[in-house]
């Protein structure tokens, strides 16, 4: 290895280190993926009777062996400002020690970003179809989870708050609802297939079409859609209706997606750190020997997992962000905001490929602890069905007595340290008493009892789809 | 006019400033769509016969008259961190003063997130209605530029540099294909439409269903579905499947689709100012007396439509960004994630509809200059076609000779000062005298004649859609 | 009130509204800050000896009566891109009608951008003096609690767990020293003051000097020094080194240092957040009634200002990073990097400056449960001091016997569920028990006992400074 | 090489691949850094006796030879969420491996962040004084071409058109002050130092208070000065006041400085592609054989350079404010927030440092084309000087008078296509004529003749440091 190899191999990213969409999106990917391209168009060209086809077959069999130095295309780079130049020198090279005459074929009428472009395009759509995969992985785990814990009572929680009840399984289902909506948009960006670049110098096509001309015949203005047709079909992609040298709808939208994916695997990670929280413990992350160790403190099972995936939940939105402030791309091809989409595009991909990646494990061995739901929902003395009991006695008290009663009967409960719980004190009341019997108020202040409506919304979230 | 008052009349933002988007979005919008929403919610609760009929009715009398003190209620606002509890109380006082009875009908079972993210969907929509609406008056008036200036070849430029011909069609096509690609964006959020809010304190609809109960019978179930849908139908917004207090798929759609919007007419903006610059001169903007006007410079006349557009370009998708990261909210409402997100979200709306109101001005008046353009093509002495030489003169001397031949003979040209053009210097390679006239090599020269498929390609566009 | 008046009067943006920051940064302010600097400027050209004393006096005597039609300017700004050009000519007018010859003088050789970036140093001086004076109050409020709690132990948490204890003055230390670091980097933007601008057209003041021959007598090359010095001495602010229209430093400290005062002071809130939760309550804020109140859950009393202040922390960053980006500022001035700097520059400083302010008040009346501190500590059955126990036992188990051995008794604490603590576990171990007495064991165990150096880095930290 | 290896090589980023700053900020330096941060906290220790001397010996050695295998930390470190777990792991087999006692005292009372943030400000140290040197490079010189330039007049820019005349040695002078800015935040990182982390496992010291004890004796309140201090000297950086876990100082001074610098070297690269422009042609980035190249176009030479700059500054920004939002940060150590930094620092760095490398070789070989300024000058025929005219012609018609004829003037030079000029135009004007010969209105015309103060800003710039 030389000294230079592996200037970031993963170290300071662990959220993505190791996992499927890293490798998806690494360099030696992307040199394929142009070399893919550069291969693509050539057949393309073929298919259109613009190169011979045995020329198409050797270009394409050697771009199957890949470029080896991978390194000395990153430094090449720095003087053309893209990659593209120095690959095809030396791709050029090794057609020629195939077919001397094939060569010259390498590349005809192209230019850098339609390669470049293309290969980008083909890159995400490998780690896209990765994160949909572990998205809907990740739903599944969560569907069972809505379904085991419809009726799984615990805190639900507003401004750090214990609030009204809730149920695990209404958070999950709202979990599940998240990961689907991401898949969904990750899924708009794989069906139809993200589009194939094909502009040229300028996005005219007038190289193709000179080469075409050189070949013998005018293909006329036909030329641009069949070239473009036959490209996108050799690359699995779509053909896109107009060169997007600089209307940048792809990365756009490739940056929503998957900003939109890493802040919904977000909510889920903040989520369980909230309830893994020593004091709380209503869940943990799942264990194996190793995870989650400290290296100093044995007691301690850190949710690294959700750490992980927070991580990442808060880099890409800023990326995506100042990705997507490359739609604002003057003339043909700008000089500095293409350049500076490369790399927030990678980080994109492989933070929110991670995140999916490492969400899926996260929600597959999630411990849900029900006993310490059932005790934090006792923790505030029933105080957390104040709402109902709100509602059922303004009519006995009206409504404004009724609510500064219980702010005093909450106050009270508060202060007396848990020694008298909110339906002993209103149960003090006389006009409560007057009304309802003791065991009444303790039916009315059961949390268990006043989960509303979240069994409903879980059975119609887990119907609808 | 109170000390207070007008702390922001949009003197920091001309470019939303008399806007209609600006006004759709202003705080006295914000404050009509939160009764609109509370007035709403107490029509759907009628229907479903929980709340009498003539009570529904004049809470919906008296939410229309408005609220006159928006100021009152953003310092109220502080109190508890949301504008809407101040609100009820000024609204129910207000019913009260109509009917003392209704006054208990008002918010019933209800929070107020259900209130504030209703509005800020009703908000939202007519904001985007707006926006949609100039896009898709803008991409009118590209069509027609497109059309027009199908032929007019003018200098393709990428990385700062004359690169090969293009028309100025394909630019104002390539622009409407950005504009539309916006609206689509847009129109997806309006229909379907946005999804009304409707979970109550921690999202199970527990005071929703507690009062339906009071009211007498049990609504089961199915109330979940019911209460929602009639809460849709008199909002005109769309049934959310669950509660979204914590799950902010609508904002992150909205920041979404209105970080497109901006990014997509920022590129027109600096398309135009790069064009506009004095050197180039091939667009001017739409004039009208003291428009563009220099305090101190008679002879300018500023870009100052699409100075206006960049400066929202430049912060829109920075907003959505944060906006997007929102997503990341903890348990059942966050402290301070929900509250990051109004700002923010008015800022991306205001902003992109006033960029999307400047753009339907700008393109309108839009001013192109065709000699400008064929002057500046001839700028480069027929370097701008030195793609097609290199593609022309390849199998005449090989592709590598013909390649620095030409990067020779444009040396030349460029150093002889103009002097000797690019057809001149070739004209005295032997090998190319010998196969190529004078005229040939001009005809090869000639920019005009090197446009590529742009024609075709401006003509798939505008069959497109 | 017109109908478009109170656009904006904070009802989005609770943290800041009816602040004193608010109101130094309202549209009002702003029109007034660019009078006042119109008028130091015609001070300074009087000091030089090109404007006649009583002119400039009958200038700034107009300039002090204000101007009444903010949104007026707001609106015409459309048609220049800025307010300024719509400023002088009602501020000429309005001279006029004093003195028919004063007119003349009003913005004499200046250009809009001298004016309105003088004018935002002038407002961001008094926002950021009201900053500073918010940090210092907070941090002195800090300094009491951290001496106060000396030596209040209560659990330290790391990826959301107990790991070891710390105190809570130990905590207070740490705000204080942020609040401090942030009152540092705002007073540095105080003194020595920020700059004028003062350049005219395009940054040589060749109009300045025009204006200056006018007058009889060429002031030579010292005319650049002596008129900035003499226009920052009229305003209050410093001598510029050089014209800063397109050299955006001034822009870019203030980001930095309200990026982190809001961040600061966002740590302070979700801190807050943290600890005040149901199940932690280790602390809560300020009560007084109505604050906090929720609007359907008497027992509720909502962390509101750590909420407000966490929904300006997660805004200002991100507005920063954009005007930050605003150093890319092409040319002598850019159409549109400036004026995107406008908004986000104001949004910047209310927000801080809310959030200074609602911290200054949600430390001043915090409550510290420090019996809930000491339950909490106990809550792991002395897991918590798991890495003492590691220190101790590893010279007589060896270190990774100890380490496996405590990790087995922390997992057989966990599962007895709370039956049996640490000390418990470990008297059974022969080893251990050969060592040290259960009461020795019991003494290691005691959270409240293994709180390190916490009270001596708090003295140092209060002694610091 | 493995099949991992090389994730990352450079090949995306361009502006940085192969620069000092990259290899300074790899993988490779970051693991060394946290082993120079293991063996100068063992010494340290031994300086305050709680270490054997010789045992701090073999680890500083052991330490010296470095960890070959980064990939296998890297993906280690999923299972703890840092890489430090696995490190220290290694890293005491390597040490046991020469002395099997010394093992014991590796880490010892430490904890992961401890370690990680050492090594990440000597990191950034190292990386740091990369960037200072290239900008003071950069700003050497910028002074010698703004000493060359002082009188080489040009057109100055606003708003994307030709306003007033300004002088090429002043916008050189503007580069300057701008780098020189960067270099002051740079260096106000380096000197005083960036500060050690250390703070043991929740920030108080506990357990390398807890070993110190159980090597005899107890250190009292000093230890943590003690300790503190040595660890600096050991390290060459700084003693922070307190542990900084959770309140992120430095890592904010990091991004506002790396962002400030990106920021200024962009508004260097956005000026050369404005000038750079075929149509202005005012200055050429060096040349040298393939540099710039086109893969399809031989006339074009690129501005590559630059392209790299705006690429940087396009990016670092917005990662820096999503670096600064992790001041927002929970508990004692955030899961996720402290997380989210790595990368995004080092990015923030290498993007940096290849920036300010990549700047030093543009303004070296800078090409300034004097005759293309003095041509452009000429473009709008005496138009620039519409301001001068103003101020000159306002005295002999009234400054409303001579401001409407000097707008019609202009109006009328542009529509005459360029056949009259300005100062023609102007001598038809009757009033004008009986005051001003046609050779003195083509004096005041003479573009070269106003450029106000530039030459003596620039002396001023270059005087003052």
């Amino acid at each position: 290895m030389s000294q230079d190899a592996g200037i970031d191999s993963g170290l300071l990213s662990p959220v993505r280190a190791g996992t499927p969409a890293e490798a998806a999106v690494a360099d030696q990917a992307w040199v394929q993926a142009m070399l893919d391209a550069e291969s693509a168009l050539t057949r393309a060209q073929a298919r259109t009777g613009t190169v011979p086809g045995p020329i198409a077959r050797t270009i394409t069999e050697t771009a199957r062996q890949g470029l080896p130095d991978v390194r000395a295309l990153a430094l090449a780079s720095r003087e053309t400002a893209n990659p593209v130049v120095a690959l095809i020198s030396q791709f050029r090279a090794a057609v020629a020690a195939r077919d001397e005459a094939a060569a010259a074929y390498v590349h005809r009428g192209s230019t850098s970003q339609d390669i470049f472009d293309t290969a980008a395009m083909l890159v995400a759509t490998r780690a896209l179809r990765i994160v949909h995969a572990d998205l809907l992985l990740t739903a599944g785990t969560l569907a069972g989870l809505a379904r085991t814990h419809r009726d799984t009572a615990m805190p639900g929680r507003t401004l750090a708050l214990q609030a009204v009840p809730t149920t695990f399984g209404l958070k999950a289902a709202g979990w599940r609802h998240l990961v689907l909506e991401a898949a969904d948009r990750v899924q708009a960006l794989l069906d139809p297939p993200l589009p194939v670049s094909l502009g040229g110098a300028a996005g005219t096509l007038a190289g193709y079409l000179e080469y075409a001309r050189l070949e013998g015949g005018d293909p006329g203005g036909e030329y641009a859609r069949v070239l473009v047709e036959a490209f996108a079909e050799e690359t699995g992609l779509r053909p896109a209706l107009l060169p997007w040298h600089a209307l940048r709808v792809p990365i756009a939208d490739l940056a929503s997606a998957l900003a939109f994916t890493a802040g919904a695997l977000g909510k889920i990670a903040v989520d369980v750190l909230s309830l893994a929280r020593t004091e709380v413990g209503e869940v943990s992350e799942p264990g194996r020997p190793g995870r989650g160790a400290s290296s100093a403190m044995p007691h301690k099972r850190n949710p690294v997992l959700a750490t992980l995936i927070r991580s990442a939940a808060l880099q890409v939105p800023a990326l995506a962000g100042a990705l997507t402030q490359c739609l604002v791309s003057e003339d043909e091809r700008s000089g500095g905001v293409w350049h500076a989409e490369w790399s927030l595009l990678r980080e994109c991909l492989r933070l929110t490929g991670g995140a999916a990646h490492t969400a899926a494990e996260l929600v597959q061995g999630l411990r849900v602890h029900e006993s310490r739901m059932a005790a934090n929902l006792d923790l505030t003395a029933a105080q957390i069905t104040s709402e109902r009991l709100g509602v059922v006695l303004a009519p006995v008290l009206g409504p404004s007595e009724a609510r500064s009663l219980l702010t005093r009967a909450c106050n009270e409960a508060d202060e007396a340290g848990g020694g008298r719980t909110l339906p002993e004190v209103l149960a003090e009341v006389p006009e409560i008493a007057a009304r309802f019997s003791v065991q009444e108020l303790e039916g009315l202040c059961r949390p268990d009892q006043y989960t509303g409506l979240a069994g409903a919304l879980v059975d119609e979230a887990l119907k609808s789809r």
